[in-house]
């Protein structure tokens, strides 16, 4: 059975700001750039950016035509590859329909992260899920938020909560890019061991 | 035994550009922050920044020098925290030297990074790598380069080169700031079964 298929979500809106309202985050560059390297190197079928602002949808499309069009095919043809993933969606309920219209149909279990433990939900463990996507079956929507993480309602509405990063020892100080990496590399990535020839 | 001590250095310069050519490239603020927050998380004792560029050294020192100070305790202490394991070095040499002054004296071993292969030098795999630090011993200075990567001379004057990240079957188009995240959560992340309670 071939492994399940796996999306990214990177949501500006609605998440927390560090007093715990509810906001919008700006998109950043790096944002679209280091998540869709990421998401092309560990084999995502897609990357969306969720974001309900008109004028940030337009900035990100921009952004993805630079480099799909010829400055990205002349200056790095690696890099237009990988942003070839990346659009950009209103809702988070609107990726789901997305990728449901990719998958033929099928609406993907949707698996939302946090940097902390979240009271009253048992998350599930990076190798049991590691274990789900080999095993196959739905596709796969990872969720991530900016700011100061995701809003409850998402978080509540999910499948499944991933457990947080534990580097070594305390606390979780990486930045979304570092974690949407880790994740990834976490689920996805090679485990073989290769030795020296 | 304890563990070794873990350090990591972000070379600007010498590195290859596209072309090959030795270069030095401009510090960019989030490699500063992404990867300070990522060795902070992972236990790190130390981040140098190497650039023989003066101008670009003033650079991180003013930035360190802001979230230290009285803004990032205001805004954000956890990211002034990370910071305080950033310090910016002329040379790789120079960084030698100060983990070697930190270590009583201890010169690190060095672990230099490529994105591929390179020919005619055997990797040290990431579990052999991550045997080794539980192991204990001499401190591990782990050398990224940013640009192309490391010149040829940086990378046959180590101690070690550690394989490439394999993601999921083709190529490697991760950021830097993507690889350092991920080459410390093979070699250093928690890998406990916590499973839901």
């Amino acid at each position: 059975m071939p492994e399940a298929a796996i999306y990214v979500a990177l949501v500006h809106g609605p998440v927390k700001n560090k007093r715990g309202e509810r906001v919008t985050t700006a998109v950043t560059g790096l944002n679209v750039h280091d998540i869709a390297r990421a998401v092309t190197t560990y084999g995502g079928r897609g990357y969306f950016l969720v974001t309900p602002l008109a004028a940030q949808q337009e900035l990100v499309r921009r952004m993805v035509a630079h480099w799909e069009g010829s400055f990205g095919t002349h200056y790095n043809p690696n890099r237009k590859d990988a942003l070839g993933v990346a659009e950009v969606v209103n809702s988070l309920d609107d990726t789901i329909a997305a990728v449901a219209g990719r998958e033929g149909g099928a609406a993907p279990r949707v698996v939302v992260t946090s940097a902390r433990e979240v009271a009253g939900v048992a998350p599930v463990t990076f190798s049991d899920l590691r274990g789900r996507i080999a095993d196959g079956g739905a596709p796969l929507l990872l969720v991530f938020g900016t700011g100061w993480g995701l809003v409850e309602e998402t978080i509540g509405g999910a499948d499944l909560l991933l457990e947080p990063i534990h580097g070594h020892g305390g606390y979780n100080h990486l930045s979304v890019r570092s974690a949407v990496s880790i994740v990834l590399d976490r689920l996805l990535g090679e485990r073989g061991e290769r030795g020296p020839e």
